[in-house]
């Protein structure tokens, strides 16, 4: 035996040291991707983290990317990185279920927005992750990395497990209630689903227009950050994308805060969901913060945005699905056909009212956050649920993302058995450069403490 | 009078020198328009560079723009600064009318996706500048900026003359054959066409899917490596656009040359068609670069590649606009006709030969670029001729086109008569980084050589 230090490896470095790593010539992207593809087949037996891998597809695009670097041509940000994709992201290259036996062997025939952009970032797309059912209600087998009996969060399930892993470093998912917070919460990493519009939804399944949102996991927030300034964009093709300047969020990570942040800290109707552990989590935290979070009660309408979240996510998934749940009845889970009964009794006058009530909490959340950072909240009731028949409570995630706020996850603190309890960050519209801002400060201040 | 320093006029800032005085807050958005639009009253009855202007849907955005600086939310790269568009680029906005009676009051449904890149970097569309027919031979009523006799060059001429004429910072045109190089080159402003595929050209006119690309005018080489790197992204909808990362090309142009750059002078079979005042600039130029640039004996191909492109672009637009042309045959210009008649005599065997060659020149040039840093070349040959039927001789464009290279035209000579002559350079593929650097260190040694 020699005394040599271990050499850490390549799959489980972050995406920022890999892409410096890979600039610097010293790691290929062919190596990297062997290690993601090596550890894949190590753990994802128990783990069951991927609808679908083409480890001959991602080597011949990690040895292109090698090609671009050796000849001197340009690299880009996410240079030869390999990344996992939410099976609801459409691939030209690779079948995209979308969950469901319904689509099974479905090939579409063109990439979606987000994937284009991950080809120009210089990317490799290693294979699809693990969805619920039409990313909604319906598990998949997907088992949380930090313990097999438990759900790793969902509808983004792969993709949370995958990057906790250390299977891959990136991952794309979406949100459209808690589903990129939740399962980042319940994995132990970064979660981020940035401001409504910033990053194109063409070619991703459509569940809700309203609400639907591209999100990405990482083991650092300096990496969701890299990956989201790859992604944004403005695309018309998308109703909710925004024709207007798109923050530099890695800058805004880097960035130093002018004035030291302040957090709020609200009292929330539903803050009885959260388990002991959380609530004594977040005590302590606060308790620690000092002035830097200040608690607020919750204003009346917060109890109703729940209802109103639920009634534009039912109704829309109704709308757009219906070919799919009509023609294919049989073949929908006995989880998710309740939720599109009740769905399909929704009025339209009732729907109309709950849009006009989302408009009314975007008219809020702008002002609000002339005083605030951030709204310090959790990710997630608590540790991952056993696994069951739901990939666990998105209660913590619902009033923001039907705001269209950039969210983070945290993988900042441990439940009583010893699982993963995120952190939420919440910030202003159009302004995930500050919420980043802020993410580091208060990531800087809890390192801080540790030591 | 007083003896105050005159200060620059707005209109007269160069793109980057707004962009900095927008983002510094001392300049704003609102003014910076209304001096080109005080600026093109001024000037515009005789230049006719603008097919369409907006002052009203201009002035909005540029309060919009300044709103978003004072709100401190995210500015893109080109915020605040106005932009003319080729009046073939589709404006959801602002009709788009190709230059031809066919097509007018034409309004696009959907803005091409340059406008959608442009809007996410902060700009506001102005208007739209005025093409030769169909960006093809037959002229449009522009004149010259420097002598109103003269043409200013096609088919992008609106936008060459709007920048020459200080009407505006930036413009967009595109290039089949020598459609930016050669208006650039006549109206003494940089124009720059990238490598192909770089820029998407959805929802611009389709004139010739292999040859068409995007191309920018500015008064700096800097603003125009600027522009590139707002519009520049993948798109699987454009049938040459490529699924690799992309050259920075502003950090190239800032870069410094890691050894002295080295140019090509091809002696060219067509070099006869060069006026007297051009041979006499270039020779000078050759000799006091010394060492610096290598003359070298065009290949016996390159005399064939001229017919290749006439090939390609005369059957492709037949086959592009044949619904147009068969309609409407009454209605277009008594130039085109015989241009299309000759195009539709084309097999496609002749068609297909013509791909084939214009293959083995990509081949050639890619190992070419080993060697050099880039080809040193006139980008028309000689100033402006006189208005006529034609907008003059684009053959010092057409191999490089063919070739998908970059190419950068730089108004650094003047002729006989007092015109701009413009000196080209021509990079690798896929380097326009490079190329923009190359052209930074010619720019310095001919300003070195003024003083």
């Amino acid at each position: 035996m020699n005394h040599m230090i271990a050499q850490q490896a390549p799959n489980e470095l972050t995406a920022s040291e890999a892409a410096r790593k890979i600039r610097a010539g010293l790691l290929t992207s062919t190596d990297l991707v062997k290690a993601c593809l090596t550890r894949i087949e190590e753990t994802d037996g128990q783990l069951k983290a991927w609808a679908l891998i083409d480890p001959e597809h991602a080597l011949a695009q990690a040895s292109q990317m090698d090609a671009i670097r050796q000849s001197g041509r340009p690299m880009g940000s996410l240079h030869g990185l390999p990344i996992g994709l939410k099976d609801i992201i459409d691939t030209a290259g690779l079948p995209t279920e979308r969950g469901s036996p319904v689509l099974q062997g479905r090939h579409p025939t063109a990439d979606a927005v987000v994937v284009e952009r991950l080809q120009e970032a210089g990317a490799i797309i290693l294979g699809k992750t693990k969805t619920t059912e039409f990313a909604f209600v319906h598990p998949a087998d997907t088992t949380n990395p930090h313990n097999p009996d438990c759900t790793p969060g969902g509808s983004s399930s792969g993709s949370a497990a995958a990057v906790a892993a250390f299977q891959v470093p990136l991952a794309l998912g979406t949100q459209t209630n808690g589903s990129v917070i939740r399962p980042a919460s319940f994995c132990g990493v970064y979660g981020f689903k940035p401001t409504r519009g910033m990053i194109s939804r063409e070619g991703v399944l459509q569940t809700s227009v309203s609400l639907d949102q591209i999100g990405v996991f990482a083991r650092t927030a300096e990496d969701t950050a890299r990956l989201v300034d790859a992604l944004k964009g403005h695309d018309q093709r998308d109703a909710k994308s925004y024709a207007r300047p798109r923050p530099a969020v890695l800058e805004g990570f880097q960035a130093e805060p002018p004035v030291q942040p302040l957090l709020a800290w609200f009292d929330l109707p539903f803050a009885d969901r959260m388990t002991a552990d959380t609530t004594a989590g977040f005590e302590e935290l606060i308790g620690a913060m000092g002035a830097r979070v200040e608690r607020v009660k919750s204003p009346p309408a917060f109890a109703g945005l729940v209802e109103t979240q639920r009634i534009i996510h039912e109704y829309e998934i109704c709308q757009h699905l219906q070919e799919i749940f009509d023609g294919h009845w049989d073949q929908i889970s006995d989880t998710l056909k309740p939720v599109i009964e009740r769905g399909r009794t929704i009025t339209k006058t009732a729907y109309d009212e709950a849009l006009g009530t989302m408009q009314e909490s975007d008219v809020f959340f702008t002002a609000f956050f002339k005083d605030f950072d951030a709204i310090l909240t959790p990710s997630a009731p608590g540790e991952a649920p056993k696994l069951g028949p739901t990939t666990g409570d998105p209660i913590f995630s619902t009033l923001w993302t039907l705001a269209g706020l950039p969210c983070l996850s945290l993988p900042v603190m441990v439940g009583s058995t010893g699982l993963p309890i995120g952190v939420q960050l919440v910030g202003g519209i159009e302004e995930d450069d500050r919420l980043l801002r802020t993410a580091r400060w208060l990531i800087n201040i809890l390192s801080a403490q540790a030591a």
